[in-house]
């Protein structure tokens, strides 16, 4: 049995669904992760270990303003799919998304069996996110950031 | 062929070699990077893909002040020291350091075949290194960051 600062990560808790709402949500599939970084006490980034069944979204397609984000596949296979169109990552393959670059990025696993990978982003106060493909943004409003239609209409 | 934001690892420049004076730079033994953090263009955090050669070090027994670090291991096998003492981590387990925790760790490579490991650290300005094993540390210069004996004497 592992002590911290080690970790074994199949003794952080096991965390599934999205804070998407709905018709986001449901597209996210058979997706669960544990907070890595989190059960370590890290703050200035976070590392999850994803588990994505097929069929399975790693999130809608999206890019943060000011925070990083790199993912690290360990197991099975994932569809990227980005501005330029899309490409199959393996096992040890990698992809980084650098903030601010509007290019819209997730995986999607279109395989028939769970693919596995490490997803990183660092924190940074007023980074946002923003979705090319589908009618659902942040909004900053006085009781905190709620998500909503382009325009403006809370879901 | 995979196109930037994906990365195959093994296009990433291979770097050997440490910034440390000796007789710590030795030390490191067989130690490979590759930084795919910067590959990709990321400047919030740093991720490398670490090769650890038998009898190899990560780093000297170190903690940091301002950064967060992380690391998961993807084949093979390391003994990671803290002041707790020695636990071994093996392919899936991982670490994580939080800033300010004034635990030392490195990992070692005490079997007989190379180890490889992602490791993950923020970048934040100011942060410092301390070393409690061994008689090295920085100190801040009107020339930039120089290492120095723990009494100030440079190396």
């Amino acid at each position: 049995m592992l002590k911290l600062p080690a970790l074994d990560p199949s003794t952080a808790e096991e965390r599934r669904g999205s804070g998407y709402p709905e018709p986001f949500k449901s597209r996210m599939g058979d997706r669960t992760k544990r907070r890595l970084g989190e059960a370590c006490g890290l703050t200035g980034f976070g590392v999850n270990l994803v588990t994505l069944g097929p069929g399975g979204q790693s999130a809608l397609r999206h890019w943060h303003t000011l925070e990083d984000e790199f993912v690290y596949v360990l197991e099975g296979e994932v569809v990227l799919v980005t501005n330029d169109g899309e490409q199959t990552l393996s096992a040890g393959m990698c992809a980084g998304y650098p903030a601010g670059s509007k290019d819209g990025h997730h995986f999607i696993n279109r395989s028939s069996r769970p693919a596995k990978y490490l997803e990183v982003g660092n924190r940074v106060d007023g980074d946002t996110a923003f979705y090319p493909d589908d009618d659902v943004m942040f909004i900053e409003t006085e009781n905190g950031i709620v998500y909503a239609h382009k325009d403006g209409r809370r879901y």
